[in-house]
């Protein structure tokens, strides 16, 4: 039996100034500051038992440090680090607790160039009394929440020279399921959309047309509950003089969509609301074509600016 | 006393193929057919219990006929005419029922050249009775109609190389209240958001930068009740085939606004949900400055696509 | 000509602990406190210019002091004035300040025993910097606001056994429109709903069926932007242990609606979302018989609990 | 290893009129029409891929003939088989196509009375031409559907007066997650809230206190994308004359309600939305005790009428 996957866990991000990337993260974006230790911070969304999905580290530039995913069990977390190194990935084991509120984990680089980290256990600190909810199927109260807190995490956008490579190599070796995928009219492949837990897009893999560039990371989704949320985000971040990215809804996963960034560290946030989940066992992969969506790559975009005579 | 304007009343647009624009504005938009006359089609919104608010009629481009108002009663309508004539505006006297459902009513060319309808009274046809609502404050039910049926008619958006003699010919001859306005960093204003009924902005003047346009109609907006419907108006768009022009929300009026046009007649209509009222008799138009709005004219605009490496 | 009222202006709401009462309005509800004089403290909506909508003062038992209207201008307050007295009605001339926020004032009680204030002018102080929104259309920040927090002031409901006569006062002698109205099938008048704007329903007049009953205040309503709205101003209320009073839609008006209540005084506050706005100059009343609605009085109505075995 | 359930499937009703409850089912709800076969009509929702959730039957009186889970693969039903029947369960063979869509599939009550069915393998027709959409991962346009047709079958609602056994059972035999229960301050357990594919919960399993009745269904939940489609569903059955029970927010589970029944049949269709998911392999039930409850089982419980005097 194979080493299984469980979900994407978290996101490690560097940057340059941690207070000022702190205000956007927990007081523009609304995460809750869990732990600090040294120069690193964690957070989680308000729907969150675990420990972070997102940490904070101050470093010399912004960057990302890695990413994390949880697997289903210790016994897969070891078995993915004998089977890598039988595939020639060099695994560096890092100790419980010294990501916080973690057990033991491996990190590596996969071929193309992604940092990674598997862990199989994280702790699920109680949030602080006063902001616990009287619904104790919510980590938080939302009363004294910030208004537009996102729910949890739910994907991130990855860019690769290499994609199809390192999408197959997330297949092939990490057992990622195809949701959907997007090709061009030249039958290369522009995106592929994978997951480890099997209902949800967690990794969007994007051709990076740039052959010169890193693996790079996109944006970081979090999961809003309606479209209302996604308008009620970005009038808060106009408020706070904080950059967005448009309001729309992606025709492939059919999320709808707010994107902002960190103005220090230009790491992206997405408010992503709505999209559609898969129970099926047999699900077969959305596959899009360039003439598919060559009217429209996502539902609300600007197409012209016209008026009429009298 | 001085006669009085109640609100916005309809827009006659033509159209050089009737039929397409009716499958656009009908089942695309979600307009109900009222009544058709030779080459016109008379049109109103599921909430409207007045015979129409927009007509279509062929004719050889794509123009506009008129915009329509409702004067507070006949005496208003009497009161305009003899106004308008003392001023060396022409007045044309249109029979009651020549446009149809409606009374008597007067037609005339504004000193920077819209044309609008004066009129007073307008039947209130009652819907089939299929198409009939249980709710009694409701003109159809929403069991048959077009799920993104927008529900009354909200504002017209005019452009006029002459933006500021116009607005000021709204104010000082027919009482226009302003609602909001906007100035450019040189002083000149770009546009002045006035309202008939003194409630909600009915009328938006754009300075149109070439001086060279006639005036022209940029958009009519219809309500709908929720950022929801939005959505789901531009996912039906896109099933469709048809041009949307982007989600977001204004700064000015606060309108959340999804923006569509005829394929055909390149009219274009806009889905407005939220923004605010005016109850206030002692309103203070809201001044903005070009400075106020330099980091963005409407919540949700996209400024750039960045990414950041590992 | 006569006098003229523009809208509803605020209500004066007496508590036996003003603390905890301002816990619920100004905490739990949203609303922003203004300013505090000796034992009253004035409150308004995150939408509302005006000095106040609602003022709590500490008196010996949960009351109603007054229900505040606003005059057209202040020749309307003085007609008003005049006209109250040619007719017998008492009117106490209360001096500018004396109300905070508010120039010169009259009070009065209506025939069947409600205490009315009619006001023309109102300050419009400022939000505190620190709250004030970039929106300049928009009293107060979203960001730091009570993320439940309402709009504006909507209606009153108020109570009285002769409804009827009451209402019948307010269209004679006030100039309310009526909106709408609700008869029981023996013909008597259960409900009338009226509007002193003239576009929305400001004052439901409802009958009580307990003859002994004096005139009373059932419900202050406060608009919200959506459904939704009410769910996160739901789960607020139950996380704080405050008592809900349902969620559902109006027939009449369309509202939809989440009740919940002072626990100190049992003030009840409406959020009301949604409903209609009549700018139809001539607006015929809504009429309702009882066999309209025999089936539901509101949308979303429990009606019985069945199961269906195998 | 053991075998695997995958997922709820469908649930095939009786009705004692087919016509009319397929009117409720499909013209009402909203469900599509799939297929028909003698006196059995097969449905499925708007984001349905699979051939059908839901099957209609004529009969003598409304019944439940069987709720349908798929397992994870051809195998695991075989072994599920041999299970059974090892246990003393019966099992009945159902030949492929026998349940129209569906390959064989095995049939067999559950020690208290519940009837099931396990099948693995369901085609996948293509929606016709014209109700297809153009967002390849969606089965039906939204152009052309009804405007309140829910998305997905979610979970059932089983009634039963040994709950704690069914339950204890389905954990056993079944390998359901308990995601959430409900205990009263006896220490009985009122309702076990369980999960066939781990991340939602597709049976909530509830004590009947009627220790006489039958096992029975008391509801099919389908999911709809917000708080906006409660309102319109609950709008449209009042349009229709059909019951609803309710609008609310469950606190077990967070999913917000709106019930509405089959008139013909009785039986129960819950419009669900919001609720979270769970992807956390090391899940600790969510264990609610009646006094956590008390105030409120659910969010805009109606509480009481009061009103408050002048």
């Amino acid at each position: 039996m194979s080493p299984e996957l469980a979900r994407i866990g978290h996101v490690a991000l560097e940057t340059p100034d941690l207070e000022s990337s702190l205000s956007f993260f927990r007081d523009a974006v609304g995460l809750e500051e869990v732990e600090r230790d040294g120069t690193t911070v964690y957070l989680r969304a308000v729907d969150e038992f675990d420990h972070h999905s997102l940490s904070l580290t101050e470093a010399d530039r912004a960057g990302v440090d890695h990413v994390g995913w949880q697997t289903v069990n210790r016994e897969s977390l070891s078995e993915f680090a004998d089977q890598f190194e039988k595939r020639g990935v060099d695994v560096t084991w890092i100790e419980e607790g010294t990501e916080r509120g973690q057990g033991e984990a491996i990190r590596f680089t996969t071929p193309t160039g992604h940092r990674f980290e598997f862990f199989a256990e994280m702790e699920k600190p109680e949030a602080p009394e006063e902001r616990r909810s009287k619904l104790k199927n919510r980590a938080f109260s939302s009363v004294g929440s910030n208004p537009i807190a996102p729910r949890r995490i739910d994907h991130v956008q990855l860019w690769d020279p290499d994609a199809t490579e390192f999408s197959q190599w997330l297949k092939d070796e990490l057992d990622f399921q195809v949701q959907e995928y997007y090709d061009r009219e030249d039958g290369s492949r522009w995106g592929t959309f994978l997951s480890a837990c099997g209902n949800k897009i967690e990794a969007a893999v994007i051709d990076d047309e740039d052959e010169t560039h890193p693996p790079a990371l996109h944006h970081i989704a979090y999961k809003v509950d309606s479209a209302d949320d996604l308008f009620d985000a970005a009038g808060a971040m106009r408020e706070r003089g904080i950059p967005t990215d448009g309001i729309g809804q992606h025709s492939i996963s059919r999320g709808k969509f707010l994107y902002t960034r960190d103005p220090e560290s230009d790491h992206r946030i997405e408010f992503n609301a709505g999209g559609y989940l898969v129970f099926d066992p047999h699900w077969e992969p959305v596959a899009w074509q360039e003439s598919d969506l060559e009217d429209r790559q996502w539902i609300g975009q600007i197409e012209s600016k016209k008026r009429v005579e009298y």
